[in-house]
């Protein structure tokens, strides 16, 4: 059984499962937002079509220009990439063979990155609920060029305490690690803290962040870095020329000055957390500690991977993310979106149904 | 004076020569098609929308699927790229440290790339009119790993004969030289050919195409390469997830089932090559012997660069592409776009004022 390595590919899930698709599946395993076009873009769709004939501009410039100005951050510690998925692989080829950590479980993408540039990789394992521990990791670490962290952490959903990551980056610098820090989903959180600005302060952070998550720009790919401008400078000459396509950077530019949406996102979030995880506890289902807009679950009472349950949901019409290549989870746990309301009572139902056919 | 990198960007151009842009500027640094926007594309507009949110397929499946068939090449011997620039770098990744020749003067990038990823590399420079001296390459390139040719030869436009490049790609091969050709232009000549189809013959040949050009995809980012499965799979390694934006793979897909935009370019870009060239000639210019759509240019009876020319024909509309940066070239050249015939009138028409000024 080859499943694929990652979510929002419900045929390539179903097919390898040798089921076959329902006509209304809810794709589940996608962790964007289910708001995802804001209507000035709509509104505007017409006026992108030039963007697609002329060169985008190389230098990004009137984005970098704005980004600079919201984050706090100076032109020269910023760098677009064709989602943060290449500005990871940028740093893996900028890091190439060293001693890398990544705190798992953990987005994939780290690690497949740091495999194919010839890495040494280690994982440093956190046990549920998944939780920081600072004291361990910058034990662990102390010997290391580069740790990734995932912050809120992809998949679990938790989000650690910027102090204790602080500590983290602070006590790492005297050792010369580098310390990653992929914010992608950090906006998905109330009340969320970007590090973002101790660039400034500490040369030994670099900070990803994505555009694709929030503003539903996954087709477009759209995501940046912040780093000191040594760091900057040497990952850009990496860089192939034009990486970001026109349209992102056009449509990109509007999203981020629409922070309206992005309020609008949090609390939906927010609200929609609070009432669901208490149905599930009550549904026999153990979920984890999520501040953003996805989570893991399980059957509490169970120990085995989730094969049955994910088998049972994609029959009746939900698509969730399997955990088989997240290091530590080996499936037992599943990955859920949250979706709309409507969509989030259909799979509550769902799941209910399962528990009453067990 | 830091004159832009690359053509396509006027403003950059203006703005480093201290000039301002006039209203009705014409843009002759881009050398894609100025016929960009198929009709099928501006009637469809409405359905891409869709693609922006959508996590692209990471794989390409319907267009590697499609593709194999056009270019009558194996899937596992395609690798699809965010513009052919993704992939120039790509390489440079793979073959990085090694010893790398470049028929000059010829396309930036694949120094620069070469250079970032510390590549040891020696320009094979030809000299006027840009003809491709197989016996003489061969014996320079024996005992380097890598050899770069771009055909048509951006910037010159000349196009050498498919027997004397396979004469170059077998003799190479025995001293396990790669040849790696860049068909960035090659549909834009009548009867031209592509060698794509020796990727089954030679294992040491990798071909480079792109779709920006011919279609006017400048601002979406999509080219390909071929070569034999195992360099495929080892270069796609290197490549982040995700790389081909949703809209480029949907658009993109279109474009190729359009036989017939290609062949009315081809026969306009001949009709006009046929009647400028003589016109240029006559008003005292000297014309690289191009087959496609754009020609390196310079006045009969000078040695010196063209900055004067550069800025006489921006001070009245026209942006030049500088050769500064093309090796053995250095500024001697302007590189000019066949635009509409309009355009190139008015072209004519500000090129015949210069010749009378002097």
């Amino acid at each position: 059984m080859q499943l694929p390595n990652h979510g929002a590919n419900p045929e390539h899930l179903v097919r390898s499962l040798h089921l076959s698709q329902s006509e209304n599946t809810i794709d589940f395993s996608v962790n964007t937002n289910p708001f995802p076009l804001q209507n000035h873009i709509i509104a505007n769709w017409n006026q992108y079509i030039e963007s697609i004939s002329k060169y985008p501009d190389p230098s990004s410039e009137q984005f970098i220009e704005f980004l600079s100005t919201k984050e706090n951050v100076q032109r020269n510690q910023l760098l677009l990439g064709n989602g943060a998925a290449q500005l990871i692989y940028l740093l893996a080829m900028y890091f190439q063979k060293k001693k890398v950590a990544i705190l798992e479980p953990t987005f994939s993408e780290y690690r497949e990155a740091c495999v194919a540039f010839g890495c040494d990789i280690e994982g440093i394992i956190m046990g549920h609920p998944w939780e920081l521990n600072k004291e361990k990791l910058v034990k662990r670490c102390q010997q290391k060029d580069v740790l990734f962290i995932c912050n809120p952490n992809n998949p679990t959903g938790v989000s650690y305490p910027p102090e204790d990551l602080i500590h983290v980056i602070q006590k790492l610098s005297s050792y010369n690690v580098t310390v990653i820090i992929d914010e992608a989903f950090f906006d998905f959180q109330e009340h969320g803290t970007t590090l973002i600005q101790l660039v400034n302060q500490y040369d030994n952070l670099i900070i990803l962040r994505s555009l694709t998550k929030m503003y539903g720009l996954a087709g477009l790919r759209l995501g940046f870095m912040a780093a000191n401008e040594t760091v900057i400078a040497s990952v850009s000459k990496l860089q192939h020329p034009w990486s970001i396509n026109g349209l992102a950077q056009q449509i990109g530019l509007e999203c981020l000055q629409d922070d309206v949406h992005v309020r609008n996102t949090q609390e939906f979030m927010k609200n929609e957390r609070l009432r669901l995880f208490p149905l599930l506890e009550e549904l026999g289902y153990e979920v984890s500690n999520s501040q953003v807009n996805y989570y893991l679950l399980k059957e509490k009472d169970k120990k085995e991977d989730c094969l049955a349950l994910i088998k049972f949901l994609i029959v009746n019409g939900i698509i969730p993310r399997h955990t088989y290549n997240f290091v530590s989870l080996q499936g037992q746990y599943i990955r859920l979106a949250i979706k709309t309301t409507e969509e989030n009572n259909y799979l509550l139902n769902v799941l209910r149904r399962w528990r009453e056919t067990c």
